[in-house]
């Protein structure tokens, strides 16, 4: 139980979208692409060392940095192991809305959990992870952390107690657009009404029903019928350019449906086929080519696995 | 296409529970007791003939009627038929909270739509019987019509469009006690408040995403788990004696939870074994004693037919 594995090992540690339209708050899901890189060392060094590899310049103090404050919480639990050397090398954007802090907190704990020879459960990794969360957004939210661990479709039942289940989906494919604008989560936060209507908080849970419901029955068109949201779009969508002529044109393509990625800028869609899933990708591109907005696009699918295990 | 079946039919129409816990005017199930019986027989009267042969002087005027009311709905839509004539004999005492107007609804349709040769779909069965509901209570709600008709559980996505999905539960066993007070729906509504706190939303959401879930992987811990109401019971609680304390020593003694059944006072509780259901049943009758007040209860299990044809 308390032999350590090895020395060293690398993660593919994956991005994440949450808040799934009608989900805010509650559901979240891994994609294949894009996904950071995190080595991890055990070393004789007390604490947490960073050594950034990637151009993001992100802290490399340990308690300001996300890695660090979930390895750090890591160690709190594991005293026979002194200190982490992590080298970063992240490919995901911070502050695109597809998960960049989840992936660093996410992949830091399931390597350092791998080291300590799987010693933790899921559930707990989430735990740790989430202090790595909270230096990022200032809320202990696991909605893109559960999905980053455990891959797949993830729902968070309750946050306190912490209640993760794992939802059976049918293969989707997805198409992300990240409009080059920031965003901040603070903010996006911000703008949300303290109170909903009672009318609108029924619409909504109906459809989150709804969404479950599809997702376990691998039924396209439930799926496709509940991807809709009266409460937080209306509100966060002010806030990304051309969200609802994205959003209009992608559904006339095949798409699904889809909406805002986590709080934003990002927007998601979700399609039945990979030949629809390009399309949609080509009407992201045209649309912001033609307002002379910058972007990135990525056509997935979503990741069953969570983060991985690259080098042993 | 065209041509009538037979001339007379007997159905029996179950009795429901409807907002089930978290699931406010979206969730509901059918019961296998009590149940009402009616006869319907096609005749060359026009419009509907209310026969009652129990004792809860039900109006007999076709419009007033809540069979009546949905009857003439259908007879609208069949132009070949003339009139129907309705013999109701109800074990469903109206106002107990677990779906009487829906059952003398949808009962009355379904006996209809066999006459019929089966020509409308169930959904469009609901259509018919909703505007019977709409005597009763004002609205047009499903939520007590759909698993009468359909029988199960079933999920009321949207009203505008009518979406309704049937949703596979694992074996129940249901205990229902029916105080015998009077709570109006209409009074029962108006005690909500129109406005709800985003965070109480949130919870309520990811309860019902649970439930959802658990109902359809057959996760009965999940089922428990997610049995609980932020928003509607702790302000209609109010109205139904001993209600918590009901609540509470039925868990205790292992049910998987319950609540306010439709709109009250009948309160129901969900189980996993006979033996459990039973024991609740005992508990809910000790309580109900202990303050003197009057009741009925039953111990059940969940419906999965809907109205059933008794008498070809």
């Amino acid at each position: 139980m308390n032999e350590i594995n090895q020395q060293s090992v690398t993660v593919a540690s994956p991005a994440t979208v949450a808040n799934i339209v009608c989900g805010f708050d509650i559901l979240g899901f891994a994609i294949n692409e894009p996904e950071d890189t995190f080595t991890l060392t055990i070393c004789e060094e007390p604490g947490v060392t960073i050594i950034n590899e990637d151009n993001f310049n992100l802290p490399t103090i340990a308690e300001d940095n996300v890695s660090g404050a979930a390895l750090l919480a890591f160690l709190e639990a594991v005293p026979e192991i002194k200190g982490f050397k992590l080298e970063s090398n992240k490919q995901i954007k911070p502050g695109s809305g597809i998960g960049s802090s989840a992936a660093s907190a996410a992949g830091a704990v399931v390597a350092a959990n791998y080291l300590m020879n799987n010693r933790f459960t899921p559930l707990e990794l989430v735990r740790f992870a989430m202090v790595g969360e909270k230096v990022a957004s200032g809320v202990k939210h696991a909605d893109n952390i559960a999905p980053a661990i455990f891959g797949g479709v993830t729902l968070i039942r309750s946050i306190f107690p912490l209640d993760i289940i794992p939802i059976d989906a049918p293969h989707l494919y997805v198409t992300i657009v990240h409009p080059q604008i920031e965003v901040r989560t603070a903010d996006a936060r911000q703008i949300l009404k303290q109170n909903v209507l009672l009318k609108d908080a029924i619409k909504q849970w109906g459809n989150i029903a709804g969404l479950v419901a599809g997702f376990i029955q691998h039924d396209y068109d439930l799926i496709s019928r509940s991807l809709e949201d009266v409460i937080i779009e209306p509100v966060r969508s002010i806030l990304i350019p051309s969200f609802y002529e994205i959003k209009q044109k992608c559904k006339e393509a095949g798409a699904l449906g889809g909406g805002i990625s986590g709080s934003g800028p990002s927007i998601f869609m979700l399609s039945k086929t990979r030949a629809i899933a390009e399309n949609v990708e080509n009407i992201m591109k045209e649309i912001y080519n033609k307002i002379g907005l910058s972007y990135y696009t990525h056509a997935t699918t979503i990741n069953q696995q969570g983060v991985r295990i690259v080098n042993k």
